[in-house]
C-alpha cells in the first residue's frame, strides 16, 4: 500500500532530530555519548520518589491520579509563580518544554512565516518551526513577516553562549520595533557554574515575551513537565490549544514536582547538581586541552550542558561522525544546528551525561579522530 | 496591547471544550456533576501507586527518569503488543489518547480536507479536526477529498452506541472504496458490561487502521498514556511528527503502567471497574426510568461511561443547563457533539464520575428541571 498519499502537506517538512535518530540506533551505556542534552543520572533524586509519591497520594488522595484543570495543577502553578515572581494567571503547564515550543509554534505560526533566530539553533525548536513550514530567519534582518524571535539567552543550547544584558535589551529593542512576540527558551537558567546571573528577557519586556520553563534539568526528564509564563491572552489561545493536545499535563507528576520544589527538596538538590555539573564542565575543557590539537577552540559556558568546538575548517564533522561512533564516540554535528546546514566543522559536546569515568577516554578517542582528519587531508 | 494580530490563521478554529469550560468555573466536590468522562475516582489503585514506583525504581534505576525513546519505553510497548496480538514495531505510546487524536489530524489533515465521522461526535476529537480547519462530514457523503474515517465503535462517546460488525464491515467498505484511512478510537472498549465483544475495525482492515488506546479509563487518567496501533509507514511519520511534540511520553508513568499490565494487576483492578460500572449503568437507568418525565428516552450502553438522553423535542438542554447547574446539576448538551449544533434536545449522562449516593438525589433534580421546561413552554 502506498500511504504517501494520506499525508498532510506539512509532513514534507517534518525533519527528524538527528540526536534522537542517533539514540534510536545505538546502546548509550555501550558508547561515550557527548551527543544528547541528557541530564546526569546521578542527579535525579531516585530514593526520593516512591515517598513523594506516597506523601502526593495522601494529601491529594484520587484527585492526583484524576484529570486535572488544562492549565495545569494550582499548587504547581502558585509555586512556580511564586519563584518567577508571577501572578498565577501567567503560569501554564506544559508536558514538557519541548511542548512549550511546539504549541508556541501551533498558535503563532503560518506556512511561510518566519521566526527569527540566530544560528545555531536548537533542533527541537528547528524541527517545531519547519514542521509549521515557517523559515527561520537572522534576528538582523529587516521584514515585516516575522511572528516572533526565538532565543535562548542562557547557555544556549548548542552554542553554551549566554547573553549579556545590552543583547537582550538590543532583543527587546528589535521585538519592539518590528512588533512581534519573543519566545524566550530557558531550561538552563537555573545550572549557572560561573559568573552572574543576568535580567531575563521576560523581565525587560514582559508584555510580548513567553518564557519557557523545564523541569527535565532542574528535576528529571522522565516527568516531561515544563511551564510557559506570558500574558494573559496569549495564555488563553494556548489553553485552548492545549485542550486539543493532551487536555492536561500529567497530575500525580505535576504534585510530585509540586511537593519536591515546594518543600525545598530541588532547592538542595539543585546545589548538588550545579557543583556536579561545574566539576564536569572543567573536566571537559581540561581534557580538551590536554588532548586537542592545535586549531580546535571551545566555548566555556557559565551555565547549563553544552560546549562547542570549532575545528579547523578542513576537518567535516559530518563526515567524521562514523569514524568516531566505531570507536565508541558520539557528538552532535554543528551543522545540523544551523538552517543552512553549514559549518561543518563544528560540533556539540555535552558534558552532563556520560559518566566522569569516562570522559577521559572519550575525549581521548576523539581527539585522535579529529588528528587523524587533519593528517588525512 | 492588541495581541490578535500575533495568532496563526488556525486560531479563530479553536473551539473551548464545554466540558473543560464547566469544569473551570465549578467546583466539582459541590456539584453533582454528570458532565465530564471523568472514571471513578473508587476505581484508582490509590494504594498500589507508591509500591509501584518502588518497583519500577529499583528495577530500571534512574532510566526511570530519564528521557525515554519517543515511541515510548520497549517494556511497554511489548506488554501492549502482546496483548492486542500486534508486533512491537506496530505500537506507539502517547501522552494520552488526546494526543492521539491530534497527532493523527497534524500529520493526516489540511486546512479544507475532509473528516468523515458521523453525529454526534467526540467533542476532543471535533476540536482537533477544526483546530486544523478540516470539515467533518457524514460517513455516508460521495466525496473524493476525504483524509480520514473518525468512529468509536465501542460504547461511543457521547451516544453509548456500539457498532455491529455489519457497521463495522461497511465502515472498512466505505474506506476502502474511498481510499481512505480510517482512525478508530477505542478509549473504553475494555469496559464492557453486557453483550458479547466485536471485532475491532484494526482487526478487519489492519493496514489502513490507526487504533488508538488509553490508559485513563483502565487505570488512571493522571497518568495521560495511550497508545497507537497502526502500519509501520503511518506511525513512521507519527514518530517523528512526536518528536516535535514532546520528545516522549512520561518515563516514570510509563513504567509504572507496565508494571501494572504487566504483573496482572491491571486485570484485577479491570474486574472490579466493570463490576462497579456495570451496576452504576443500571443504577443510573433505574433512576431515569423511575423520574424521567415521559416523552424522554436514553440508550442503554453495553459499556463505557455514558447514556444518550433524547427529551421532547421542545426542550432545549442548552437553555436549561444554567438553570440545572444553579440546582447543583451538570451535564453536557448533546447539540455541543453535532457538528452543526443541532439536535438541542439531547443530553450526555456519565455514569461514572459521581458518587453513587448523589446520583439519585441528582437525577431527581435534573429531571424535575426538564419537567419545568415541559410545563413552561
Amino acid at each position: 500500500m502506498d500511504y504517501g498519499k494520506y499525508f498532510s502537506a506539512d509532513v514534507p517538512s517534518f525533519l527528524r532530530s538527528p540526536v534522537r535518530e542517533i539514540f534510536r540506533k545505538v546502546d548509550l551505556s555501550a558508547i561515550c555519548s557527548f551527543a544528547g542534552g541528557y541530564p546526569a543520572a546521578s542527579t535525579f533524586p531516585v530514593e526520593q520518589i516512591p515517598g513523594l509519591a506516597e506523601k502526593v497520594l495522601s494529601k491529594y488522595g484520587t484527585k492526583a491520579l484524576q484529570y486535572g484543570a488544562t492549565q495545569g495543577v494550582p499548587e504547581l502553578r502558585e509555586i512556580i509563580a511564586r519563584r518567577y515572581g508571577v501572578p498565577v494567571s501567567q503560569v501554564q503547564i506544559t508536558t514538557s518544554s519541548q511542548q512549550g515550543i511546539d504549541v508556541c509554534s501551533r498558535v503563532f505560526l503560518d506556512p511561510g512565516d518566519i521566526v527569527l533566530a540566530n544560528n545555531p539553533v536548537y533542533l527541537g525548536a528547528l524541527q517545531s518551526f519547519k514542521a509549521y513550514r515557517a523559515e527561520v530567519e537572522p534576528i538582523g534582518i529587516d521584514t515585516t513577516s516575522a511572528k516572533f524571535i526565538y532565543v535562548i539567552p542562557d547557555f544556549n543550547n548548542p552554542s553554551g553562549k549566554t547573553m549579556t544584558l545590552e543583547e537582550r535589551e538590543e532583543i527587546v529593542r528589535i521585538a519592539r520595533d518590528l512588533d512581534v512576540l519573543i519566545v524566550e527558551d530557558s531550561p538552563y537558567r537555573e545550572l549557572r557554574y560561573s559568573g552572574e546571573p543576568v535580567k531575563t528577557i521576560r523581565e525587560l519586556a514582559p508584555e510580548r515575551t513567553l518564557h519557557l520553563g523545564s523541569f527535565s534539568k532542574i528535576f528529571a526528564p522522565g516527568f516531561r513537565l515544563g511551564w510557559i509564563i506570558g500574558p494573559e491572552p496569549l495564555l488563553e489561545q494556548i489553553y485552548v490549544c492545549k485542550q486539543c493536545l493532551d487536555l492536561c499535563p500529567p497530575v500525580l507528576d505535576q504534585y510530585m514536582a509540586a511537593e519536591f520544589m515546594g518543600s525545598g527538596a530541588l532547592d538542595a538538590n539543585l546545589e548538588k547538581t550545579i557543583a556536579e555539573y561545574r566539576h564536569r564542565r572543567d573536566l571537559m575543557v581540561g581534557l580538551l586541552e590536554k588532548y586537542m590539537p592545535e586549531g580546535v577552540s571551545w566555548t566555556y559556558p557559565e551555565g547549563g550542558l553544552f560546549l562547542w568546538l570549532t575545528l579547523p575548517e578542513s576537518v567535516d564533522t559530518v563526515a567524521m561522525y562514523d569514524e568516531a561512533l566505531s570507536k565508541g564516540v558520539a557528538y552532535v554535528a554543528g551543522s545540523f544546528f544551523y538552517t543552512d546546514g553549514s559549518h561543518r566543522n563544528t560540533m556539540r559536546l555535552n558534558f552532563s551525561f556520560v559518566e566522569e569515568a569516562k570522559m577521559e577516554p572519550g575525549i581521548k578517542t576523539l581527539a585522535s579522530v579529529v588528528r587523524n582528519r587533519l593528517v588525512n587531508r
